[in-house]
């Protein structure tokens, strides 16, 4: 069995807390055959600084932490890139998901696509304008996992700024439909409840709008059976009893009405929770009003508890600082096992966010879409997803077009571009001149991120 | 020059006179070296015979008509068949334009798309699948004209059902634009106002969403002028002093306050009148309410309006077949010039609806769109419409996807994917489940279209 | 861990013994969790029953085999179906292979491409036709594997008939490149031989002209090492001094200049034998005349040789009926891991041949390709096999055009159709008319199998 | 009817007079509604001063000819600038056609493809690049008509270079097919023979191989009809006896057998002449040998022969010098309908070599491909030309792809690049090693256009 004795990660963002620890526990638990060094760079400093003294405290730490100063110290000769940023602070964060509420538009995450998600876009693209050329410039060589969203425009970005990168973006909400798919053999057999990684899935879409055209377990359809489950379901919701996530905030509730009205309606099954599936809807569909949304049984997540979950994280970080152990914990994310394919230390197969050469062919060659891939010995390779139900293909094309035209708007500074895209968006159901306004105060918001397109 | 002694013409439908009429205008003033005879079929065989008398009392008529019993009769060794039929009746019109409004739906003509160009859709479609049928038996040879709507998913089911058929479909919508950018000419430069034909245009779209992203006169870009024309206009809308229709008729006026709101959101001109360019946009656009549309400027068409007219081509053909004379008039339509280059007795380049062979790469092949072809001597050959802009692209897409599943779920019979088509209709921005009441309504109110469906 | 009592394989062909056999061992060795029944059909029944008395004397065979009458019994409720059948005999074959050297056409193999792969089809591709009927009536969900060459053309027959089938073809000549990189490793590097499993590459292009455009062995890019290996063993050629199948037969010898001769001339490697490699080159690249041939380190397979294997096979046969031990052996196939695959029993990424739906988007789709693909709980999706060398991929084209004329002109009964890829193949270095002597003279050889055509 | 006054036009080349005397015969004749300037460059400064004298002693020349030092003054302010340039000299050219004799390949041509072809390309492509950066700076507006072979790769280089650039390649090869399916008619039906630019036609394909695949007159499919043309005729050949070419010089004679055996065969017409066909076909169809060259009824063109063309125009230059009447005649060229109707003067239909944009669908987006093309005031928009014959397309694909890696080759320095394509010509029936020899050998002959290279 092969040993890497000196791999090279790079961790740009990772401030605000969670993503970090999860990568410290994680290269721990599940990095056997890697040791080396992990850079910090963040834009906070100390909380760089303060990650690099939790990381260190942990005893027997295969990898030794850093904080860098540069992010072309954090860079340099790095293996891999992991991108876990929060774009701004939590105030544009207050202004994407709450502002367009005064229009009557209501948005569960707002951080991937609808009014925030466009906004958080135009924020965000210049600084991976910047990443990519230090990418280029210090390890054009690494392996970039990206987890910061708008996924889609932020790997898109990576790849237009340095075409020859070797980027993926990750995502974790797949693995929630296949948990759900489990549950559903559970439910509806009385089979016991199997691994979430052994329910296998042929997926499509894009980010946060991926969507499951195949699903079996053993060589056992699960098609029929999540059939049944969703007659059973469809009108009082389920609610997973070992989720401890939904109970502890209503806010991430989530009853998986939307997925079963889906797939009762497109024989397919919507990879993604709830909150983010509705957004890629027409507006009056599953949103338009909190009492629509209570209907439909899923919270829309506030800023403000994001900011309480961030104190929490605070507090926590000031109590491990003072000699709290680091409790080690399964964080269910892939991120570590990839690296190790990509050294040819296992092989792999699971979903991510890559460029379109071809795996699904009914959306344009180049646009980032969301497929299985095959992660082994430093190459990553997309599965092909095949074609696409025809009418889920017409709403995931709206904001695929949508979103090439925010990212070319970006990048060419046209922000009337990215007005064209903003306008067409599913939640933006208001009349041009209204979604105007709503557009110009979003972006006074983010006056301080405007240099770039001035 | 050649001369066609023997030209057979099958004219299907156009019992409710306006087309049918204009044809025998146009073969007379317009089929220069044509001669032959004209088979009329229309269900309402008095229509039919009354037509025949109108037609074959006109002096030296090159052409003899004669209505028949079967549309097999009509069809049998026919060169050209024009299909011009009303599918149902203006009771089901009724229903499909005025229904939807007490969902707060309002379409100004709801023929093409929107839930009445849906509903529609799946009445006509079984008569189109006859009508290829028949055409496969009688004529396979015959090139077809359709002009009825609506148009893409009635060439679409031609092609569909007989794969070989020599059909398109033609509509005088891009004329008007044509028009118009003629005026802007006058209006801007003070030039003398050209034919419309002399107006050079690129076509690429769907029938009644079409667009021209260039436009020229002797060589000259009219898009500056036309760019200046919109920032003079597009506030208080503008009027053709020449259109008679407009005056005639406050349902039919037409500001142009959509062509240029789209022109200088867009860039390109939306070259189809504003009643039927609306009901493409989010239904939040410029229709939503009868007070969005008097501010945009254009009419809703009511059904009551269309009964009115058809009482007075009712009354008109009483006078004629009591001896009235027939007055020849130029209708502006070219589908006599067609049959002309067919025959090889000149060349034309116009616009016509055909399946996309690659004339529009950014639209799936064999999806029904709109751009210029080369009519001439037995060919008709799309001309490249090249890359649509890409947000209007994405505008276009939509009802595109939406076209091809109501096409494919009335072929299948699969109601169910004709309502995914629906609920994602741009004018649809209601409920899913209000929608479904709707859809069911307006189906129930064609119950006797539906022995095809069970 | 799951384990699968009732498995049910059918078995067409093999009556030649080799694969058959092979598939008895491997089903032994690699099958844990599978037990159940092998149906054997053959045209030559008694090959059947001799090879169903050897499998059922093998002590502890956890399956049962059966020889069927009828090909409907074999494969009646078959979970699995494998395909390895001789198209025609040995006489045939000889007019397929050494028919052309009249021609000066000299051929290594013949069964794939050139003048005897073409023949060879027009033969073979009736009996697909009967074999997928067959299967879309006894097993319509059951997974087919097939063996059989011309392996593209038979798996397209399969899919063009019945196009829901769940088919592809295997095929280890990738393996076998693998094997040669883990040797330039050796060699070139001094590192210890690895299996060839752990040679992670990516494979594209059509069987047994497939090609490598990435390798790598634990994250280490193995081109530079391949380029270095090329470089020192191009002009001599390089055995493989564990390869005993080299040393028995001159026919079957090897040198791998064919190989290093296109690496170095295109930068990317062949992924098939040398025989098969030159065999789709301008026929006067590597063959054209035995001296040639010699020149280039590899061998022509004859026909007698070939007679010989079989003797020694039927000899074999002969004496375990009579008792003598069955031997078990790893072939080195993927068969039986592949099922174990599609059960659910473990994952596996391996090269198969499949309809193109984007994973060569270089490729018409629909044309069968070879790609990776990843096998897994009754799903095969191929894996993206990205862009083609430009000048590679015209050497590709061209048999992929002929191969595809062939299949379609065998199905639609056009020989001349078939004559048009004849004509065009690369080893066809003839002038037209020649061409059509030859075409017609082996034609003739294959008269018995001409009903289909007439 | 309008009339342009100030028409400026740049004519690039054109020493070697031919092409520039037809030129100001056919501004005179045909180029009603136009006056102007041309401006004259040519490398050799005296050629284009005596065409400027030549012109402006024409008597009522519309246009006002001045040579030019440098290419900027000439190319500055043009509407249109006509391309149509000898790269190198007969040396040169001595070398591309003669030059592969030695091994055994016979070239009728030499200037489009084949081992001549390509070595042109290398020589020529450089002086496209600075052409097209000219225009670029000088006149990015202009029209840009292209006569220069070849013409495929010489197109693709203006478009690579300055990729806004509005040119077209023009080609009369197709008006000869034209005229044989004009005579086909007069042979075989008595009609009288019609002209042929009323003779329409379907052009798919690459320059110089281009095919026609669907033909009519007045509407009469002409496919029938040439077909027993080439029943009658494809053994002896056919003479048109009003070709003057043909008897002028054994060289340039054609019989045609070369266009009816390929029909006869692909069931398409090849529209180019027989010279030029053959060489996109495999070499031992139709050359091969001057015998077989013979025996195909068509020459092969001398250098010798060319030289002696260019001292007869030569001693015509030096009459009209001293006072000869310029002699005006039809050349059959369009290139100034072409200028009329880009002005608005008129509508012209004809075959033009532009990028793919989706007209020939079979071949790469981006690919040189010759079609028909509409042209209208300031638009020339190309015909969507279909689908092509798979085994036409099979030939043509060889060749197109060879022709992008020459370009790409040539501008990327990759002469590696440029020798795989070279390798790959259907001409080059040799080993691989011989084959680089040749190629070496050219080169060095070519060593003055080098620089490029280095």
């Amino acid at each position: 069995m092969n040993h890497f004795k000196s791999v090279k990660i790079a961790y740009i963002g990772g401030g605000s807390r969670g993503w970090a620890w999860g990568l410290m526990s994680d290269l721990i638990l599940h990095g056997e055959g890697m040791e080396g060094q992990v850079s910090l760079y963040d834009i906070d400093r100390q909380a760089a600084l303060n990650n690099q003294q939790i990381a260190n405290n942990i005893p027997e730490n295969p990898f030794r932490y850093t904080a860098r100063d540069t992010i072309g110290e954090a860079l340099e000769g790095a293996d891999f890139v992991v991108i876990s940023i929060l774009p701004g602070t939590f105030d544009e964060m207050e202004s994407d998901v709450h502002g367009p509420e005064a229009y009557g538009i209501y948005q569960p995450v707002g951080d991937t696509t609808g009014p925030g998600g466009i906004v958080r876009a135009v924020r965000t693209i210049p600084m991976f304008v910047e990443i990519a050329q230090a990418i280029e410039k210090y390890c054009p060589e690494a392996w970039v996992i990206n987890y910061t969203n708008p996924m889609s425009m932020c790997v898109d970005t990576l790849y237009r700024t340095f075409p020859k990168i070797k980027a993926f973006g990750c995502c974790h909400e797949v693995f929630g439909t296949q948990k759900l798919l489990a549950r559903s053999l559970l439910e509806m057999e009385g089979e016991p409840l199997p691994p979430r990684e052994e329910i296998k899935v042929n997926v499509q879409g894009i980010n946060h709008f991926t969507w499951i055209d195949q699903a079996s377990f053993h060589g056992k359809d699960l098609f029929p059976i999540f059939q049944k489950f969703c007659e059973k379901y469809h009108e009082t919701g389920y609610i997973d009893p070992t989720d401890q996530k939904h109970w502890a905030n209503g806010e991430y509730k989530k009853k998986e009405m939307v997925k079963m009205d889906l797939f009762l309606r497109y024989g397919v099954i919507g990879a993604a929770g709830d909150r983010h599936l509705s957004e890629f809807c027409p507006g009056q569909w599953y949103l338009g009003s909190p009492e629509n949304v209570a209907r439909w049984g899923f919270g829309l997540t506030s800023v403000a508890s994001r900011r309480e979950g961030l104190q929490r994280r605070l507090e926590k970080s000031r109590r491990m600082l003072a000699g709290e152990p680091f409790e080690l914990k399964q964080t269910g994310e892939e991120g570590v096992r990839q690296m190790r394919a990509l050294l040819g230390l296992e092989d792999l197969v699971t979903n991510v966010n890559l460029p379109n050469i071809g795996q699904l062919p009914d959306l344009p060659l180049g646009c980032v879409v969301e497929t299985n891939a095959v992660f082994t010995s430093n190459h990553v390779r997309p599965v092909c997803g095949g074609k696409i139900q025809p009418q889920v293909l017409a709403l995931i094309q709206r904001t695929a077009c949508n979103q090439i035209s925010v990212v070319e708007g970006c990048l060419n500074r046209d922000l009337n571009r990215v007005f064209q895209a903003f306008s067409n968006d599913p939640l933006v159901t208001i009349p041009v001149a209204q979604a105007r306004n709503l557009f110009d105060q979003m972006l006074a918001h983010n006056s301080k991120y405007h240099q770039f397109y001035i």
